[in-house]
């Protein structure tokens, strides 16, 4: 290590380290937990008992109560909106125009939306609105699908569809039951999140459990459905990947490039996976909330878990350690984990064996 | 303090917290210097001595070579051109006009420009350039105001215009120079920066010794000149704060709400001060790279150190303790530093006593 890569951060072993040249110009600290559907915590770093925002990295089990309430069976929900439903998309034509549809089937239009509006995150489509003179619409806003999802089993639940964010409309009550049951945590009272449902924190630990439990509901499923409900969320995802993000987006990039693993973004610098063949789940947070550090720190995971073969980590090199260029196209730096990640106990890091 | 408020972060005294409802959703660690002009540090948090980019943080040190060799003079440089040689600004019309009419005037066009194009960050010009089918042009960098010095300087240098972002150019050679003598800090090999200039990492002590002397060079500015050409740059940031940065930005806000106070920010989590007033300068940086975090930690530095009136606090109270807003325009949170910022002793919070 040369003099300038010296740093005090480094006491913090597990982090994302942002180079400029090779000096360390910024770093972040990650915390992790990767579980089995059991609760196990098989590894860690950091505090992973303390409870965090997970945001948008639960809309995989947000969309849960939607098909096991019989909601997706009644309204003939394809897999594509299921898709959209456990979506951030970036508000892209084949985004929005998917939401409107579904929408209009189940006799409802954008305005019963409760997510607010925002600029499409996908530059071009961003662009595309500007220059036709269109304000961005709730449609746009990266939770459409989650939204539509939740009006939709609103409908089915026979509960009014205004209003349906509280934390007491019947919707959010069957997805905060079903946040509590896959993490094994105990919910405390919600903060608000950025489209208006209620965000609760859940324990990293936690988190990685559910989404182990997404992966490999097993016997613990729970709920009647719940199984079933998993392998559709999953399908779903899986078979969409630029449905649940979008072009050039990370969670499209590497459920393409690494077919089976399911992988979740959510704000302020948290990432999410479900590992059906290793029937594992993962979790992680950037402490200060960065998005540019979460995906490194995932790729990190997946890697040390083996989750991608050779033709995954070549395909995806550049969100494993992202060149950073300047504004004359000139690499300037680099981003990528800290040299004190430590390696996984490979008895281990292939998850539970697998039962006879 | 309620029981979501306990994080294990708050170990580290001095962080801007990131707040969801009642708990912390992110935590943003900071280290800052304040010093006087002859190098003593007042006050400290954090590794002061350890080398960090200062990025564009340095523009109004970076534009003294400008006044000082008599290029500024020679070429009729006006005020606002001057403060936009220290500005990183929006790219509005107000900006990228000064810097075409400058850059024609000195008998060089746009293309002169190293900088590199990017979008206007000032969100109504970004869209007025698609609305008018315009890509950005290397004017619209931030950074084209230093630029359109750096070229100003090599005319006067009798140097190649091409080329003068290497750091052996003669403008480069100047600069660093200038960097070194204003810091006190030993120079290492620099890193290339966002719009291709060198790159110096300076300690946070040296670059806010640097503007300390800045806000009162005093007998020891060191070069000929020095003392005249940082009241010039002084007073033209002091006078076209919107140029300095742009409509609405911190920068611009903080310097028209508090005359006398001059602030710069830089990539990365940096800012910095200088307090003629107090003869003071200070630096800050957030560990993670953060701007959101670098504001609200200026702003709590600059109300320790007595420099906001109670008008300026009043104007400036969003800036200190941001409100977080959702898509849907409700409040869902707060930025604010941590509760274990210290208090400074008031007998050095106002700088070093005035000399008879």
């Amino acid at each position: 290590m040369r003099a300038a890569d010296r740093h005090p951060d480094e006491a913090d072993p597990v982090a994302v380290l942002v180079r400029r040249g090779d000096r360390i110009e910024s770093t972040h600290r990650v915390a992790y937990a990767v579980a089995d559907a059991g609760g196990a915590v098989l590894h860690h770093a950091g505090d992973v008992r303390r409870p965090v925002f997970p945001r948008s990295s639960v809309k995989p089990l947000q969309a849960l109560p939607l098909v096991e309430s019989g909601a997706a069976e009644r309204f003939g929900l394809s897999e594509q909106e299921l898709a959209l439903a456990c979506a951030s998309h970036g508000g892209e034509p084949m985004h929005t125009e998917i939401v409107a549809a579904w929408l209009a089937r189940i006799g409802l239009d954008p305005s019963a939306l409760e997510c607010g509006p925002h600029a499409p995150s996908h530059e071009a489509s961003a662009r595309q609105l500007i220059e036709q003179g269109r304000p961005p619409s709730p449609l746009h806003n990266n939770c459409s699908g989650k939204h539509a999802g939740m009006l939709t089993l609103a409908l089915h639940l026979g509960a009014p569809t205004a209003g349906y964010v509280a934390p007491d409309h019947p919707v959010q009550q069957r997805i905060s039951a079903l946040l509590a049951a896959m993490s094994g945590a105990s919910l405390t009272p919600p903060a608000v999140d950025g489209c208006g449902v209620p965000a609760y924190a859940l324990p990293l630990a936690g988190l990685a459990t559910a989404m182990a439990r997404l992966a490999e509901p097993g016997p613990s499923a729970g709920a009647p459905g719940r199984a079933e409900a998993c392998a559709r969320v999953r399908a779903a995802m899986a078979r969409h990947p630029l449905l649940v993000a979008g072009s050039g987006r990370a969670c499209s990039v590497i459920m393409a490039a690494a077919p089976g693993v399911l992988v979740k973004t959510g704000a302020e610098g948290v990432y999410v996976a479900a590992l059906p063949e290793r029937r594992l789940g993962l979790a992680l947070k950037v402490a200060d909330g960065a998005g540019r550090a979460a995906v490194v720190a995932l790729m990190a995971l997946l890697a040390r878990l083996g989750a991608l073969d050779r033709s995954a980590s070549a395909a995806l090199g550049d969100l494993a350690a992202p060149l950073l260029r300047n504004h004359a196209g000139r690499a300037v730096g680099r981003i990528e984990p800290s040299p004190g990640w430590p390696a996984f106990d490979p008895r281990v890091a292939q998850g539970p064996r697998q039962q006879a």
